[in-house]
């Protein structure tokens, strides 16, 4: 793991790496390390980058003490591009102007890059474990990635043990079946109801698919786009329910780790 | 409306009436009046009666400083049975023992039954609003049923101004799509992924076709009894968010009015 910059502003670090030829972001509190902090893991959606979730991660950073880190999928932000990461670009522009349903075709492909994003965040999870030294790796890890990130989400729930609870949903897809019944950690599954890139029916199966004894599904109106705030800040609850936050927060509320959000394996409503 | 008990425990006064014949249980803050305060509508599940919801109503009183009001449903609690009633209870019975499906025909017989309490709680709503003198009347109304009590919710939202945010679930049939479609207030929908008594597409149709603009789809797995904790509180929130709290609250907590409950039309994130 190669750090290429470090920013820092209201006591948030912002790390900037490559790792392996992929570009990614490690958010920390500033000054402080990152052993046995919950770190978050966020996958951008498709046409989206590393720094798509820029202001959650440093919110959750400020607020609960989190480390969050993100990667540019492949074919995404500053990586290259392959032939066929190109096709696709041409072929979705091509299929939305026809006006013709992309979903099918959506999910195949980002299938395909799903195969390359595992290995990468697995091993960008083996480097952060050993960043700080034996025994100073982050603490409880959660996963959170809709869309894109979901389909790379999955199949990385599935094969990982580090991860302890995740959000998905906006994705839905029949190779996405086998690995989802392999995830066991809570889940929250946004799924939009109108969505025009993700068939509901197909995000309503692979929620149903999933392993995981504690799994919410939380829809609302609305496209592919318009998942409503406040379903953003009840996966941001979820999550805190499982990690916990830390006494390294920034914010007056992140100190207390006695604070709703500091018992593991709370259901989302005890957050 | 005859009022024929009131006790009182912890702050909370427990006024059982009885209206037009209809059994009926009133609480609120204890020597406290009616006047502008929120007011939850109370609407038990198939067999089930006006006390089920006791501990609820108890509870909700206290921290928000709410009203709350339940009726025993037609067939239900301390009602008479017609004759159509005791058909449905040996029915079910049969139906269960021989291990047919029962989805559409509870949804039938709970739909006969909500015709006929609609009418009742709009006259009970009516009543309250003119207890206490006039422009004394109850403030922002809730409604929260589940099962039998969305059968009903959903035909009375449809009908009923005065309730501006409801809780319904556990239910789904096709004569409930059309009232559905003239509900337009914020909905949070409960759906049990493994409801033996409500079938899934069905409840999702239902979800579907509620008119309202927001709208939120809460689903969980295991049967229609198993709803978890969390998802009751979450509901909680939900009308909190929309209802508000008063400064009548028994509790410390419900003694602010800049509590976070206290912004009407907030999203149910926001509470």
């Amino acid at each position: 793991m190669h750090f290429t910059s470090e920013t820092s502003a209201d006591g948030v670090s912002e790390r900037r790496f490559v790792h392996d030829g992929v570009p990614g972001v490690l958010w920390h509190p500033a000054g402080s390390a990152l052993g046995g902090r919950p770190l978050v893991l966020l996958g951008h959606g498709g046409g989206q980058h590393k720094l798509g979730s820029r202001d959650r991660a440093q919110a959750c950073v400020a607020r609960y003490g989190w480390a969050a880190v993100a990667l540019d999928a492949p074919g995404h932000g500053e990586r290259e591009r392959t032939a066929q990461d190109e096709r696709f670009a041409t072929e979705i522009g091509e299929l939305l102007a026809a006006g013709r349903p992309i979903s099918a075709w959506v999910a195949r492909h980002t299938a395909a890059l799903a195969e390359r994003a595992v290995p990468e965040w697995r091993a960008v999870l083996d480097t952060l474990d050993a960043l700080e030294g034996p025994g100073r790796g982050p603490g409880p890890v959660g996963y959170w990635g809709l869309s894109l990130g979901t389909v790379i989400g999955i199949p990385l729930a599935a094969a990982e043990p580090r991860i302890r609870a995740a959000v998905f949903g906006l994705a839905g897809h029949a190779s996405l079946l086998e690995p989802a019944g392999r995830v066991t950690v809570p889940v929250e599954f946004v799924l939009q109801w109108d969505d025009e890139l993700s068939s509901r029916e197909a995000a309503l199966a692979l929620y149903g698919a999933l392993g995981s004894r504690q799994k919410t599904l939380h829809a609302n109106p609305g496209g592919h786009r318009a998942v409503p705030e406040f379903e953003l800040a009840a996966s941001e609850r979820f999550l805190l329910g499982h990690l916990g936050r830390t006494a390294a927060g920034t914010e007056a509320g992140a100190t207390s780790p006695a604070g709703p959000g500091a018992t593991p394996h709370a259901g989302p409503g005890a957050a």
